[in-house]
């Protein structure tokens, strides 16, 4: 197998790669999207997204542990991984890889589904985070609705250690997501603090959505409306007030434990 | 009230409350920390934290709102602010404080004590976040066994929003915890896959230590073997992991639940 070698920063194509890392626009004008860390690529994989290119510095990543011949393998020298490392130099390995734009209708719903709808969230760590959660909680699909962020962001795919890979990630307006799932008869749990229920009180043995607005503004009016139920975290504190993904975990956790204690 | 006015960056009080910002060891010898935020010094001021100095450009923070004559004033431009400020200029103050070191024995543990015990957890990020959380279970208190960081680390403080202050947070090693746990008749229940139970099986009606260790290594021996429970997470996915704070908020949110609902 070939493998280009490359010792230059300033070779072209790994400007062109830092280029992809940094610019959303550039992502998406040529479909492709960054890839780092060895665990996040190892999900990438088994999830069977196309790999195009694996960028690796030998001293640090065994190459071995992932090789196949569909890759096109370019080893760069400690000096050039440095550079591109988002990281620092902890892994040793970053791929170029052609992302799946899933819509609602690639979702499978399953025998009952469990789905986390986040409206307007924009910072892509929480929602790697949420993600990360999902997968845990295998929930069927996360929907981000009215995205502030490209799903595909590095920052997203890092924190979520891959689950991005590993979870159903669909990007949908509300109207076609309410419609969704009012089409599919999920049941809609809004959070909310006013006007709504503990958690712990609301059935969610059958089919779930979640539904989380962002911390600062909560859900707008279209969501409230639709929902077969509003619940809400009771906050016992001083400040009021939890991180959005801590808060998904917990009602997410509660349908689980809800759904795994059925018959007891 | 005198207000002393700062210009330069060079100024010896902006060089000093640069080094307080960076150096936990000044921090250390010198007792005493920086809090930046609005929100944060509020909580601070509210918790009864002795205020020294507040530094505050005039242009983003309304002084008047946090205004008592027994903390110096130090007004700075906004190219000043721009130089100290660690989030960017959002907010405008930022207040040097005299820290409090708990003890054991400073916790009030109240009717039904409900504690988190922290083992070996190593970033400021996620120990904020915990605190965040059990602000809003009101938890008894945070119990740091054998920290790797200093409980006011300013990445801390920004994380918990200010929860630092509000819930009793006390660094310990973990043999003096275990003590003080055993001798307090408070059940001990460790977050563990091998051997456990799910964590929703496990009463948490009573006095209850949920502890708790890092993703990477979980928790040494000596807390698996004192434990009242040992309780997990069932993990369904292909990650098989979960970021501590939003383990730690799981569990903490089903004492909570089991302890509301303990009469229905």
């Amino acid at each position: 197998m070939d493998i280009l070698r490359i010792s230059s920063t300033q070779n072209p194509r790994i400007k062109h790669l830092i280029a992809l890392q940094q610019k959303a626009q550039l992502r998406r004008s040529e479909q492709r999207i960054v890839v780092e860390g060895a665990r996040e690529l190892q999900h990438c994989i088994n999830a069977g997204f196309k790999v195009e290119t694996v960028i690796y510095c030998p001293e640090i990543f065994d190459i071995s542990t992932i090789l196949n011949s569909s890759y096109e393998l370019i080893e760069v020298t400690p000096q050039v991984y440095e550079k591109i490392a988002y990281r620092g130099s902890t892994e040793g390995v970053i791929a170029i890889v052609k992302p799946r734009q899933l819509s609602l209708n690639d979702i499978d719903l399953g025998d009952n589904p469990l789905i986390i709808v986040l409206e307007g969230v924009e910072k892509p760590g929480n929602i790697g985070a949420v993600l990360r959660s999902a997968d845990a909680a295998r929930a069927t699909a996360v929907i981000v609705c009215d995205p502030l962020t490209d799903l595909y962001n590095p920052n997203l795919i890092r924190s979520s250690i891959g689950a991005i890979f590993t979870v159903p990630c669909v990007a949908s307006s509300s109207d076609e997501c309410i419609k969704f799932l009012k089409d599919n008869n999920i049941n809609i749990l809004t959070a909310q603090l006013q006007d709504s229920e503990p958690y712990y009180d609301t059935p969610m043995h059958g089919a779930t959505a979640i539904v989380m607005g962002t911390e600062a503004t909560g859900l707008t009016n279209a969501w409230r409306q639709v929902a077969t139920a509003h619940i809400r975290i009771p906050m016992q504190g001083q400040l009021d007030s939890l991180n959005v993904s801590v808060s998904t975990a917990i009602l997410l956790f509660e349908a689980v434990r809800q759904r795994l204690t059925r018959g007891a």
